[in-house]
Order: C-alpha cells, then sequence, then structure tokens
C-alpha cells in the first residue's frame, strides 16, 4: 500500500458530566486525509484545504502525531510520508477538529507501514497533537477518533483508554455558533477547586452513565447528562447557550451540553425524526440572534476513522 | 404472617472511588432482627442484644426507619409492630450497622403487611433512620442492604438507586479497629472543595469500576479503586492503615479502603484462598501495634437481607 485516503471523524468531549474523560465519535462530520509513502525521509504536510492551518511539519498537529509515531519506530524506515488534509471541521469549534487531524495521520500511517502499532499507541502518538493544540496531551478526543462509539479516559499517565457500549439509534446534533473561544480561555474560566458535594453528585452522573450504556437505557442515559462543576462556568462563553438548552429538550432530545469547551452545543435524541426536530427547534431559536451558525446532525460512528480507499 | 425473623447484613459504602455514591452487601456479618405485629398500634423496640442503643422508638433508626413506612400508610393498620434487634455489627465500625438495623426494620414489617412497598420505597424509610444516625439521609449503606450486591445512589433527591453487577468469586476482608471514630469528625476532616484535577481523576475511576463490574473484569476492578479525594485525609484517624493496605496488596487483594467513615478497613480479593491469605497478613499487620482488632471474611452478597424464618 503506497497511499490510504481516510475519514478523520468529529468527536464530542466531555459528555456533560465526563469532564476531560468522556468522549465519542460522529458519523457525518469529519475531514478526509490521504497520507502516501514518499521517497523523502521524514513527514510533509504537502496540502491543506478548508482551513488556514501551519504547513511546517512541527507546528501542524499531524505532523507533530506523525513524527511521534516515526520516533516511537526510532524514525527507522526508509522512506516518508506526504500529508494532504481536507478539513470540514473548523479549527476551534470545538468538536475534535485537531484531534481529527492527529488521529487521521497517525492511524494512516499505521496502515501504509502495515499495522504494527495498536489504537491505544495510536492515541499515545495522537495526543502529541493535542499537547501542540492546546498544550495539555489530553485523550478525551483523539480517543473516540480511533476506538469509535464512546470512551473514557481512565487515566492519561499511564494511558488507559476503556471502549464503551453506546445506545441503540442514538444521533447528535451538534450546533456550531460562528464566534471563536479559545481553549486557554475556555480553561482559565474554570475554578482550580470545586464543591465536594457538586463533586458527588458528578461522579454519580459518570456512574449512572457507564451503566445506561451498558444496559442500553436511554432514560437513564438522558438522566446522568447533567454537568454540576463545567457548564456553569464555560456556557457563559456561549450566547444563548440556555436557550439552546430549553428548546432541545422540549423537541426531545435525550440530552444538551457544551462539547469539548465550545462553542459547539451539542444534543443527543433516540431516533431520526426527533433528531430532526431537535435541529429544526435550535435553529429557529438560534436564528433569533445575530450569530451565524451551522447545525449537523450525525448518528454516533462505531467504526472511528474509515478507510475510504486504499 | 406474624413474625418474621431476618438476617440484616452489613455493608461497605464508598468502596474508595465511589464517595458517597457506591456501596456493597456482605454477607458473613449482620445482625438478626425479629418482628412480630402487636395487637399496640405504632412500633416498640422490645429486646437489643449485643450493643447498647436507645430503646425510645424515636431514638432508634430502626424505631425511625419503621415510623417513616408507618406514616406512608398514614398509620392507617389497626396493630402495630415489635422489633427485637440481636446486634453483631458493632455500632460506630463503618461497616453500616445502622443501615442495618433500619434496612431490616422496614424490610420486615413491609413483609408482614405483605409487601405493599417497593425496595426503593423502603430504601427512603430506612435512610431515615440514617437521619437519625448521622444527621443526613445517605442511602450508601441503606441500599445494599435492600437491594444485595453492589449499588450507585445516582442521586438522593430524587432517590434513584442502581442496581450494579459484580465481579465472580469476589471476596472481602474487613479489619475493624476497636477504636471509636465518630461519623461527625470523619465528615468534619474533609474539605468543602477539592481540586477539580483530583476531582477528574475519582470520576474516571468510578466510571471505570462500574465498566468493571459489568464486563466481570477483575483487574480493571482493582485498578479503579483508588481514592484521590476522601482516603488522603480519613485515614489519618485509622491507626497503620499504611500498614494494612500495603499488606494487604501484598498479598494478593485486589484492592483496599476505608468503609464508610471508617474506622473499618475492607479489601477484595477474588478467591477464597487469596482472601484468607489477606486476612492471615493483615492480621500479622495489625497485631504488631497494641489496638485490638477483629477481622472478618465475608462474599459479596447478592441478595441484600434474607429471610430466617417467617
Amino acid at each position: 500500500m503506497k497511499e490510504i485516503k481516510i475519514f478523520a471523524p468529529a468527536t464530542i468531549a466531555n459528555i456533560s458530566c465526563g469532564f476531560d474523560v468522556l468522549g465519542c465519535c460522529l458519523d457525518a462530520i469529519g475531514d478526509e486525509m490521504i497520507v502516501r509513502k514518499s521517497p523523502d525521509k521524514g513527514v510533509k504536510i504537502t496540502k491543506i484545504t478548508g482551513a488556514t492551518l501551519p504547513y511546517e511539519t512541527k507546528n501542524n498537529v499531524a505532523g507533530v502525531a506523525a513524527l511521534a509515531l516515526l520516533d516511537a519506530l526510532n524514525f527507522e524506515i526508509d522512506y516518508g510520508f506526504e500529508i494532504e488534509i481536507y478539513k470540514n471541521i473548523k479549527p476551534g469549534s470545538g468538536i475534535g477538529s485537531s484531534a481529527a487531524s492527529a488521529a487521521g495521520s497517525v492511524f494512516a500511517i499505521n496502515q501504509l507501514l502495515g499495522k504494527p502499532f495498536s489504537k491505544i499507541e495510536l492515541v499515545a502518538f495522537a495526543r502529541e497533537g493535542e499537547r501542540l493544540a492546546c498544550g495539555s496531551p489530553i485523550a478525551d478526543n483523539v480517543a473516540p477518533a480511533i476506538f469509535g462509539g464512546f470512551t473514557l479516559v481512565k487515566s492519561t499517565n499511564p494511558l488507559k483508554i476503556i471502549e464503551l457500549p453506546t445506545i441503540d439509534e442514538l444521533y447528535t446534533t451538534i450546533i456550531h455558533p460562528q464566534i471563536e473561544i479559545k481553549t486557554a480561555d475556555s480553561r482559565a474560566i474554570l475554578p482550580n477547586d470545586i464543591p465536594l458535594k457538586k463533586a458527588v453528585k458528578q461522579w454519580a452522573n459518570v456512574g449512572a452513565l457507564i451503566h445506561a450504556l451498558h444496559t442500553n437505557n436511554a432514560s437513564l442515559f438522558a438522566d446522568s447528562l447533567t454537568d454540576y462543576i463545567v457548564e456553569p462556568y464555560r456556557s457563559k462563553l456561549i450566547p444563548d447557550f440556555g436557550l439552546v438548552k430549553e428548546s432541545a429538550l422540549k423537541a426531545g432530545a435525550l440530552g444538551c451540553g457544551i462539547s469539548g469547551s465550545g462553542p459547539s452545543i451539542f444534543t443527543f435524541s433516540k431516533n431520526k425524526q426527533v433528531t430532526e426536530n431537535v435541529a429544526i427547534e435550535i435553529s429557529k431559536t438560534y436564528s433569533k440572534n445575530k450569530i451565524p451558525f451551522h447545525v449537523y446532525v450525525s448518528k454516533i460512528n462505531l467504526e472511528g476513522i474509515k478507510i475510504i480507499n486504499s
């Protein structure tokens, strides 16, 4: 195999109660990437469309992730890789744009190398891209991008990822207000310390959500999608967050929260009709302000990154 | 049915990562109670052995729980109940002594009444006994006493309890140092606020533990039994806690932590032989100090309160 074309999916991190640990993978939103072997050693970013991003390998998340992978091989291969990135996920949208590029890069190179690395190793390489993007090697977006479905980052050091089951017929509707929130700002707004009483409520919900996934219990899943810790702070950065949430739940959504560090807002719903209804209602709600927005509807992607052709 | 004799089990609350939400039920440690119908209305505590506890109904956890149940019937039954309590679980031991009495009381009365109430309703009545015992209507001991196995208190208001699966062949060894720790003191030692970073680690472990129970994964279960929040504070109140933990893990225990608010220390292990080895090793360790102690070994009790005869 000399060249591979892949779909690198968007992801939702946090999922209300699971700040920094839970994530899930989307189907209908994602980038495309082409990675090919090249006679020149090392990694080159040769094409980027859809976003203005750095071409220098060491300044590009896909490049840095690829270098982490090659570093694990001590660079002992006698060829290199060219990467083309066709962005559909807007950087800074909160649905794992950098994670898609980083995860896609190492997934594709691993395929071209004959799959020497496991999925968990790919997550470890990909999160070096996240370190470049946000200063911290977070795994809650790259893990679902690589594993698919819902994932739990059990720990970051050592890196342990748990693959979780899903709820049948689960869809998500995402609204992306076209405003910029810097990840650094959305981190800075969070307190260092939180009330123990609220933390107890939060971990009860994490436990309940995992149980809901294992028992395919949509109503318990819905009942667990409450964030006592982060949403009260970050929602202030997203105009009309409360109105969107209200209209989503009224339209039948199981839950609604901030995707990653925002500004995208996710909702979950149980079948296609309800999902489309949610999309219509939150679009109506957001149309009342003057902020442009995009709305996406997607099933949960159980596979993760997909090979388009090779 | 005029009279019923039951076994009211001891329970472990918190279970390392699950402060205030997780609990599990024991088999080999528990009280016995006899409850019988009486021509006199209301509830009377007629016998208590094994501990010095109040006979006045309103000052006794079994009495208060029973009154909460009768209150839900508007006291519209033309007879009353006599309760005999044969304590084996020492009050203040940290393995759910008050919960056993409160849960046993309402379970038995419900049987005598022809089971008008569900298990969740019984938990709601029983936690009124906990309110008397510790000032707060906590449910993390009464829930596993009534449901059996492992339980998650999803929320306390409204009260929602989740029954969890267990790990095959799971045993617990409990060491109870004969010292007194007042629940009020062990609450007071906890901070109001905790670091967000530690809370994230804690809820990752709660999620992982629930996943481990659903997948019968003993090694993940073991790996999740870490308490970043409460144990660092409360362990200071229990002499040689660290030494016990060290020797338990060395002897093959899956995990070790403070049972409820202590002073009892629990360990989990995977089969009878390892369990007995753990019991021997922690006994040796604790014999080196001058504090008297008891050690108990028990399987996980999947049934909860048991009817001895009726």
